[in-house]
């Protein structure tokens, strides 16, 4: 037997065990370089979010392509990229109590970390513990910017908040946050454009806001896949946080961002029980559901009528797809797909070329 | 810090880091002595299926309180259950390709394992690898009792495939298997009663077909949480897979199967934007979605609004629940939700009892 890790390389594709998540790399790739060629052209810079893949490999792909630093969205996902040797690091959440605060501190010692802040008692917390551990931490003001999830409100609160935090001891006012997570879905171009102008405004008027009070802003960061071409241009946006763009899903594909689909899973039929059903081995334990049932890659005559815990029912015309052969899904959601799955398996010309630890998965603390 | 691991034994509930998936572990126990209860009155015994738990410390557990053997849906888990030191495994589940029947045949020399079969061509495969590793492999023949999934249909066709797999070299015909999965949620008792009724009979009726042509049936398997009491009573049915039962979630809560709420997801508020909103640090990387919303636990002023990957948020009518607090939600489903974790808090008069590590969290081959 073979194992499924490295022993894998410069195998067929189609020999590896399943179920596998599988990139293809030459997608992959195009989507890393079409994101870099859009921010080669803007003020704005790239700072992808690593929740979508939590993988060290392909975050140092990004970093070589022109990221200025990375996004977590935990602090165990942020000790995992630090322990892979990156050094730039906004953790794009607050950071809450008083373990996962002294865990921060002793991460700060080894990695330029940045995390988010919307309340004066967490500024007091951070405060104190960086001046205990003897640290400088960035810290930025998260701002609603109609979302509303966490965040204060722009104008005056974030002003507030942003005094706050400049004179607070151990810490470093590094500039505002926003994410338009209520619009990076949004199908209908023109809406999405309008949303996130609006949003945008919220943000860059707070920017002005804290300036005109002599509170230099260094960064204002935002932005996900589906808006990285119109907050990325939007003036007064230092920094944009997709991140799904490189290894894509069939929802954002629905947007025509031009990125490719380089995820899909590996699946093998294991049951042929009738005529028009077909049963593989890939279920609800192996790709995500809340964006709806994934897609059969390049076969027009299969259908994933539904999922199963471990299985995928499927539905077809005709014979064929004989148990022990291969087919592959497109995942509707690739963070929380990922998220089910210990490595990715990198693939080139039908050839495992690379097997890569998605050390990230499961950090949620 | 204290690390995530059996450091926090003795420790309070409410100390250890989130998010965090607890048992109670008086609850726990309750079920699994209701469980062992019921079948210590019948002539069928319990299999469960440890795919609900995926945990050697909690399939022991079982197994001490009277269960026969357990159940695993894939090979992966089996290997694990199998190095814990259990011996007697179901997978109830086609084992398809050459390097997995591989595998199975290693596990086969050092724990008495069964599979399930539904296919001539597999049943060839697992024969010709049987007799060259000079093992001697236990199958259930997989009927289709109405689920439409894997499986023969009920009759001839089960009674053709029994004969084949008692006709193979390597392999001993041990029974039938059939997965009642379209009722084990139905919420009208009569309705699923009436249903499992008629899955039963088309079971037990091909059982009586293989014994007419002489061929002896020692197994027959089947059942959820959902039917356990029905499949269970039921003339002929000698194993119930139910699983669920032990650690619970909303979906079966609505059965009214008197089974309690032992599952928890420990969360703590990081945020706290409006009068109205509080977020909590437990989404959907921690609790699935595909029966529905988590509940809050023992908080009728709370309610949860919705998941995002890393946020719950939560709707209240007042002030409480401020950043630091802790919540608990109680998974709409078991299974899948166990699977995002690595390991299981056990919780005793509000104490850490015991950590167990969910050893067969992402062992999907």
């Amino acid at each position: 037997m073979i194992g499924r890790d490295e022993e894998w390389v410069g195998h067929k594709k189609d020999d590896i065990e399943t179920p596998a998540l599988l990139i293809d790399l030459d997608v992959m790739e195009e989507n890393l370089q079409r994101m870099a060629a859009f921010f080669a052209g803007q003020h704005a810079a790239l700072r992808p979010h690593t929740k979508s893949h939590k993988c060290p490999a392909l975050a140092h792909r990004q970093l070589q392509a022109g990221a200025i630093g990375i996004t977590c969205a935990k602090l165990g996902e942020a000790e995992v990229m630090a322990a892979a040797g990156i050094n730039d690091i906004l953790i794009a959440n607050e950071v809450v109590g008083p373990l996962k605060i002294d865990r921060l501190m002793h991460l700060a010692r080894r990695a330029d970390v940045m995390v988010e802040v919307d309340s004066p008692q967490n500024v007091e917390a951070l405060s104190a513990a960086a001046v205990a551990h003897g640290v400088q931490l960035r810290v930025l003001v998260e701002v609603n910017v109609g979302h509303n999830r966490c965040g204060v409100e722009p104008g005056e609160a974030a002003l507030a908040l942003s005094q706050r935090v400049a004179q607070s001891e151990g810490l470093r006012f590094a500039g505002l946050a926003g994410y338009e997570g209520h619009l990076v879905l949004v199908k209908d171009r023109v809406q999405r454009e309008a949303g996130c102008h609006l949003s945008m405004q919220r943000l860059v008027s707070s920017r002005e806001l804290v300036e005109r009070n002599a509170i230099p802003v260094e960064i204002v960061s935002a932005g996900g896949t589906g808006t990285y071409d119109i907050t990325g241009a939007w003036p007064g946006v230092t920094e944009v946080q997709a991140g799904s763009y490189l290894l894509m899903d069939t929802t954002y594909r629905e947007l025509g961002l031009g990125f490719g689909n380089a995820l899909s899973v590996l699946s093998t039929v294991m049951s042929r029980p009738t005529d028009r059903r077909a049963v593989a081995d890939a279920g609800m334990k192996a790709m995500t559901l809340e964006f709806g049932v994934p897609e059969v890659k390049g076969r027009a005559d299969v259908r994933l009528a539904h999922l199963a815990e471990e299985h995928a029912i499927l539905e077809l015309d005709r014979r064929g797809l004989e148990p022990g052969e291969k087919i592959e899904f497109i995942p509707s959601h690739v963070c929380t797909t990922v998220n089910l799955h210990d490595e990715f398996y990198g693939i080139r010309n039908g050839l495992v070329e690379c097997v890569w630890e998605i050390a990230g998965r499961g950090k949620f603390r």
